[in-house]
């Protein structure tokens, strides 16, 4: 006969960054229902006590000492629950590499008020083997990890990975980066299975990426079939940063059958958690294949939605002020808002110059309309005439009289100077004033060339859209719409209207001029330099077109030929963009707001920069001088 | 007899980041210089060819095969010459754990057109043994190490690192960090020397640190001493920048006798080449003792003048515009600038609004009188009123009238109105007619606790006092006068006149008021939070306060107990700037300029943040009971 199953508890919680104590106090609670519905086993994300993104936080002892009197008390509520819960583990006998004390991201199996250590482990806890060194991920800058332990030892890293012995059996404890194994030479998930392990448990901290649940789903549902063994994958919620980059985690926690079938899933983006009894023998768990990621705009939007609601709710932001143009990617932000905040405390601003239509002015006041948020309208003419009056044409001396120079303003500065008056100005001391901070509406497309004015619509305190691409900004807007609205809350205008900022006659849509870009392409272009895991050069990029082959390389649907005719329109265009990207592009991006990430390699800690400046190869030149 | 001794060629370049074409053009003029002197052997440093601090650039497959052409090329040249550089090492048939490419932080020994390999290594070159994972370092995130080859082969690591057998003798080369070794757990010179090394080199990307050549003489003479071996250390000059943060690299290049002393000694900052006889056997190698190093305003004088120079040199900055307000920072800024940049093409501008005295615009004046520069003074008080004229006292209303609110504003509104005016409106308009970019003059004190207005006084291309104390930045200007200037360039009045914003009422200094913090006391405050290897927290503050004890942890020289006269108000002082620190502080840091690092834990890259907001621990509030 079969003996009775093991319930485990997936509790899929959303972690506060650095507050171990508020923390704590969840996973206490969480263990209490646990108990009551008579689990056996309650297991919570990688690094559920402290937080994952810190920054250099681990470098406070006091922080440290707080974190470990959390897992004490974790381990003295635990009772006849086997806990299973990420903290920080320090050897205080020990050092990192930087001199400082010796730390581990490492799982705690708390059973009885005591800590059940891995057997034969020279430590107390399951320390992670592989440390995750790309991206955002900072693990090796902080953690000692047990390949650098064993080779301390003089023994083999494989030895040390061995299972947890428990009243419910040998579990076999990784972390995160442990089961994503392929491109390392070892797989603590087999050496586990062969070291006896009857249950695989994963605690993850592992930030939504568009597209990575379907990965994660391959991955693991191999590893499962592979081992034969079920798997339990428990992953955080929330929002954490990096200062200049802001992740959500999306839970999505899962468990997986021995034939690598998804027994158990939890919602993405939601505290909450899950029973699950695994038979024993475990084989006769039922299950079913994974579902396909939803659709890329929904994924995009869910995402976007929870970073900014999480992240002003984190933050203590009650009120917003959000300047609205009558385009897209003002208008998609103040939707966004809209289902973060109640319409009193959203102060839409319109801030029309002599530039700007009266289309996309009654496109601004109709998106007010719809939205039912707070609204003004700021003219910037007084203001903008007041500065060139007062600066225009005026003469510097030296006091010696010896140097002088007249000053005067060209085109781009005239632009330039409205929409920092709009701003540096206008928005930043409307929030003031509304006790409130106001929004940087910038998509991806504008900040990798920098088609943005520094201390002017590249400022404000988050940029939400800033890890879309233009033409997602349409998909996540249109979806808005029809799937969250149900009606047209984002006037169709702000759809239609050609894309432009309006800050001069060269941007004037009544004569059919907008910006430079050409969304679709560009899109496509920007994302090979940006995206790709081996990221696109112009070398690649000119030996493709060379080749026929740019429209497949970068994903573009439509011909380059009908947008450049001859192969001198096409490099001039290149180049223009390069140049912007590498050269101002990045010292504005230096300076703007925290990115709301959503994809692989959004800007600042995960697409790492520095102000080296455009260059081109050898080879790029050479084919260069071929094609023209 | 003695044979003919070696000569070895320390070639100290100036590196510049991500243009190995340009680098490898040096590299190959200072071979041919080395070999007209008939050197033996001639060192480049580390990451020589490529540059060291590139952001995510290794990503670029196009630019590694650049590096590597460039490699090959010095190869050629070699000649009879020992030719040792760094250059990226790629080893095309393995993956990285990223699953890109393998690639190492290695050293290439070339000669006669052929690369010597290591003996008995599975390499064509040296790759670093030991990661630095700590500061700005990022090393593990794109490098292999020989750990991690010698783990998955299976092998102790020591057995990897051998010398490399060379018509001059068994050459021990080691990069950077493989000899700051203490807190690993091997230690490459010592190995190399077991190994049959006959002199050991080090090639170096290390920046600047104050104090740090006075700590790498103490490191590098224990181990010439401990080895026997002399040891030669070639570091690069330039800077290079992690986007948030600029770093100087100084050079300083050094030959250490077998006995610890200093045979050769190349200046700072300074791009040189230098040849030294090193005789066999090497026991008679002359040398002395470390200089100490220089006075701590003398070295942060210089590393902020040459950071600044050869920034704006590298990004192409020709003019600048600089806010001078009367006060010390503007004034040390623009005077750093004056010796960058003819007095022409520096525009100083005063923009005083009605809270200014005459006293600091009087200082302004004098400055711009001093240094010769172009001189304007822009007053703002229309436009401030302008500002308030149009956006105190509105009312916002939702279309539908269901919601209604009037906005007006308080002091602090007022005050950032003023400050935003200043950077966002007029210097940044004014450096678009003139041509230039416009500094920012903050200091670490005002940045650390956010004492400054973002899209104000804290926006500007480049922020060069950013990582000085206040009272550094006294000390800098000071020295600058006194051994720069060898005169009263900066106003002695900018020294003596009370520190104040002047942008209210409350910061009027003919009444005596200034700003809200005791420089002396919270410089060292502030430096235990942040600059402290293990990072001081509240916790250890308020316990170091109530053992009577903070003076001395903390480095002040006076008395805590003369500035708050009991526990409240001093327990009220540290929670009012903790709570700035790490709330509105970070907010602000997000978006300020990069900052140019020249000491430990700069802000940005090197000083790795998140936005926690500000915390107590628990051992806090029951020491915060206890005393009050």
């Amino acid at each position: 006969m079969p003996r009775k199953p093991i319930r485990v508890c997936l509790a899929q919680i959303e972690v506060i960054p650095g507050d171990p104590v508020a923390n704590t106090r969840k996973i206490i609670s969480r263990m209490k229902t646990a108990r009551q519905k008579h689990a056996d086993i309650i297991v919570f994300p990688e690094m559920a006590v402290p937080g994952y993104l810190l920054g250099d936080e681990w470098e406070r002892p006091a922080f440290l000492r707080e974190c470990e009197a959390c897992g004490e008390e974790i381990r003295q509520h635990s009772g006849n629950l086997i806990t299973v819960f990420g903290n920080v583990g320090v050897d205080h006998s020990n050092r990192n590499e930087d001199g400082r004390v010796r730390k581990y991201n490492a799982a705690f199996i708390a059973h009885r008020g005591k800590f059940l250590p891995p057997r034969n482990g020279p430590l107390p806890f399951v320390a992670k083997t592989l440390m995750p060194n790309y991206r955002e991920f900072d693990d090796s800058r902080h953690f000692y990890d047990l390949r650098k332990l064993a080779a301390e030892s003089g023994i083999d890293a494989a030895s040390l990975v061995t299972p947890v012995a428990t009243p419910a059996g040998m579990l076999g404890c990784m972390l995160c980066e442990d089961a994503w194994h392929t491109d390392y030479t070892l797989s603590p998930a087999e050496i586990l299975c062969a070291q006896g392990a009857q249950l695989l448990i994963n605690l993850s901290a592992s930030p939504f990426t568009a597209h990575k649940n379907n990965k994660r789903n391959r991955v693991f549902s191999a590893l499962a079939h592979r081992t034969g063994l079920p798997l339990v994958y428990v992953n955080m919620t929330g929002v954490q940063d990096n200062c200049k980059t802001v992740y959500t985690f999306d839970g999505a926690s899962c468990a997986y059958n021995g034939q690598g079938q998804i027994s158990a899933e939890l919602p993405a983006f939601r505290d909450q958690t899950r029973f699950i009894d695994i038979p024993r023998p475990p084989q006769q768990m039922p299950g079913r294949k994974p579902r396909p990621d939803p659709a890329p705009e929904k994924e995009l939007y869910q995402a976007v939605q929870y970073g900014t609601a999480r992240f002003i709710k984190r933050c203590g932001v009650k009120r917003v002020v959000i300047g609205i143009s009558g385009g897209i990617d003002s208008a998609l932000t103040a939707a966004l808002y809209r289902q973060c905040l109640p319409p009193q405390n959203i102060l839409l601003v319109n801030m029309p110059s002599r530039h700007n239509s009266k289309k996309t002015r009654d496109l601004a006041r109709d998106l007010a309309n719809n939205l039912g948020c707070l609204y003004t309208e700021a003219p910037i003419n007084r203001s903008v005439k007041l500065t060139v009056g007062q600066l225009d044409g005026i003469t510097a001396a030296s006091l010696d009289g010896k140097h002088c120079r007249q000053l005067s303003f060209n085109a781009a500065a005239l632009e330039n100077i409205q929409a920092r008056d709009r701003s540096s100005r206008v928005l930043a001391a409307l929030s003031a004033a509304f006790g409130a901070v106001f929004t940087c509406n910038s998509n991806k497309t504008e900040l990798t060339v920098g088609y943005t004015t520094l201390y002017g619509d590249l400022s404000g305190f988050l940029a939400s859209l800033a890890d879309l691409w233009k033409t997602e900004v349409y998909a996540v807007a249109q979806y808005m719409n029809d799937k969250v609205f149900r009606g047209e809350i984002i006037p169709q205008g702000s759809f239609d209207v050609m894309p432009s900022a309006e800050l001069g006659p060269a941007q004037d849509i009544t004569k059919g001029l907008g910006d430079p870009l050409i969304y679709p392409y560009h899109d496509c272009l920007f994302r090979s330099w940006v995206e790709r895991w081996n990221r696109a050069s112009p070398e690649d990029i000119i030996g493709w077109y060379a080749a026929g082959i740019l429209e497949k390389e970068i994903g573009y649907d439509g011909s380059i030929g009908d947008i450049f005719k001859n192969p001198r329109t096409f490099i001039a265009d290149l180049e223009r963009w390069w140049n912007l990207y590498q050269g101002i592009g990045i010292a504005k991006r230096i300076q703007a707001p925290p990115v709301l990430a959503v994809k692989r390699r959004a800007f600042g800690f995960d697409h790492r920069e520095a102000q080296l400046g455009p260059r081109y190869t050898t080879r790029y030149q050479d084919i260069k001088k071929q094609l023209l």
